[in-house]
């Protein structure tokens, strides 16, 4: 893994990474379709499922690919903006759920073991002595991000150090068999990045994109609202440039699933993005790179609205609304057993041909 | 198994079943609330599954219910009213589909087979000889029902019947220690029925609740519109009395699918409510039994317009959005391990005492 020290390596790690994204084919998707509609079924009734299927077929580049060595990332990071008071939580619970995730008692845990998930848990930038937690992926660019509402909350060289984390990750999972990957994360203070994120990248207003996160009232969603509002000013992130975008407002987690998602997708590798700061991750990977936008499955719209903002701009339709807002990678992991099946049915349903059923009357 | 001749039994248990569908504790379901509240997450930070976990303890009255036994019926049967052109596909794909769905080539069976449901196939009305086939459950009513655009689909006998068959088949899941039931069917011309049912129960006018079934085109589905008008104008099923709507305008299976439900909520079994035709069948069973409604999930919201108002008379709102439109259970086959997540969430994850995670800021 590289060291501080060698951000130069880095940043054509990650230059490169996103040059090397592969553009789809529109020809393995048309192959899929045809393959859906000889299957005995009404045309497609298999609804999103079926786009599904044409998606990973195109991905993939294969006839029939399949999908069962499933893992998903949560990677954990402080915020220096917690000092602006922006979260109905206290900092130190990312420390102390990080400890809940390595002994499998958080949602994600329980859920991962349910659908045969594993989960890759990474500090990234924790504000906390973690080494030598067993289980932990230890990738910790900084104690935590600077404080985003009294200047950068990077530097150039930590925000390339994490997309690089990120890539590193990618490259991981699939040399350990990963034919699929979830992106969630843990960190108090994300959901204030993210809605910076979200109001930079889309041009909507402060107030449009930012909600109660963990549980704030009105008053401290306002106060929230001010304090995005001055990092903005302060900072003024160029919203044509995502690196200054990541860099200035951003949190390692988020630049680690970027990082993620670009490893991931120029490896072909689909990638469910589970919520609303996992968007924000997503959508910086697809301002830097807009191919890799064909490798994502949104998993589930948040109750944040900012997310609304983040899905339009990654142009992707949520496959689940089940008004979830945990973070985690806990909606990817309630997606990914759909996205299985959908390569499944492709793969084992009967033709009508093969089944000799009548097909529809002319 | 009752007989064609001994109806009057079949009378009696399906009024006995009707009977003895208990009232949900709200108790139980405040204790839920409590646990749920306590565990290392944001309140309601996991929306439905949330509300999902406490229903299933206020159906089973367990502090930790658990489905690991999953199972879904697909019930198939014909329809006379198919003599009227109401469908884009010859009547003969009920009979060629029941024999893919027992040789493990439909979407079901894959599905199935995926998340590991057991399926069990029913004839209970297909107008073919379907004896000594293997695997399949053989409760044939009659060889189809009568077309209800001349006449009323079925005898009141033949509607008992097809109930009690439903019921027979909740016991025997609970005996063989089915802890939740999927309801699905299939039947070319069976939109056709559940249409009618929908227009009736819910007071809409037929062109609102009539979609186009396996395909059909404009043309067609106006077609199907005025042949389900003529079926309400010789019928005339009366709105408040859901067994005459059922006997008149509905089918073997629609009626199989209600005393499943039925039977289910007798036993305290949650049942997952598939597609358009399914809730056509548990709309039934809800105006027989209005308690039954508590022990009902619905899966998915189908693509055929009636849907909605069948959802609405039975108060659910579906889990799952994915423009699907197959039937067969197809659904319910992606919920059921949605349900069983939820109740492991309850179950298995850490509170924020036991994991030592400091609570929401005062």
């Amino acid at each position: 893994m590289l060291q501080p020290g060698e951000t130069h390596k880095a940043e054509e790690i990650v230059r490169d990474t996103v040059a090397s994204v592969p553009a789809i084919d529109p020809s393995w998707h048309e192959r899929a379709i045809r393959r859906l509609n000889s299957l005995t079924k009404p045309l497609g009734s298999l609804g999103r499922l079926e786009e599904i299927a044409a998606k990973l077929v195109a991905i993939r580049e294969e006839e029939f690919p399949q999908f069962s060595n499933k893992v998903i990332f949560t990677l954990t990071a402080d915020h220096g903006v917690t000092d602006e008071s922006v979260s109905a939580y206290p900092k130190e619970v990312t420390y102390q759920m990080l400890l809940n995730f390595l002994s499998g008692g958080a949602g994600i845990n329980v859920l991962c073991r349910h659908f045969g998930i594993r989960v890759v848990v990474v500090d990234i930038g924790v504000d906390a002595d973690t080494s030598g937690l067993d289980g932990l992926v230890e990738m910790k660019v900084a104690r935590g991000t600077k404080n985003m509402a009294r200047g950068p909350a990077m530097t150039g060289s930590e925000a390339y150090l994490a997309l690089h984390h990120g890539i590193v990750l990618a490259q991981q999972a699939r040399r350990d068999g990963g034919d699929i990957i979830g992106i969630g994360e843990m960190g108090i203070g994300n959901t204030t990045a993210a809605s910076a994120i979200a109001a930079v990248l889309s041009g909507r207003s402060v107030s449009e994109v930012t909600g109660r996160g963990a549980g704030l009232d009105d008053l401290g969603m306002q106060h929230k609202v001010r304090v995005i509002e001055q990092s903005l000013r302060i900072n003024h992130p160029d919203p044509s440039n995502a690196f200054d975008v990541l860099s200035k407002v951003g949190g390692f987690e988020i630049a680690g699933l970027a990082g993620l998602t670009l490893g991931a997708a120029a490896r072909r590798i689909p990638v469910v993005v589970d919520g609303f700061i996992a968007t924000a991750g997503a959508a910086i990977a697809v301002a830097l790179q807009p191919r890799s936008r064909d490798f994502l499955f949104a998993a589930h719209r948040s109750s944040e609205p900012g997310h609304d903002a983040l899905l339009k701009f990654v142009g992707l339709e949520p496959l689940l609304d089940l008004r979830m807002r945990l973070g985690e990678g806990t909606g990817a992991a309630l997606v990914m057993p759909l996205i299985e099946a959908s390569a499944r049915l492709m793969k084992e349903m009967a033709t009508f041909s093969s089944a000799g059923v009548s097909g529809a009357k002319e």
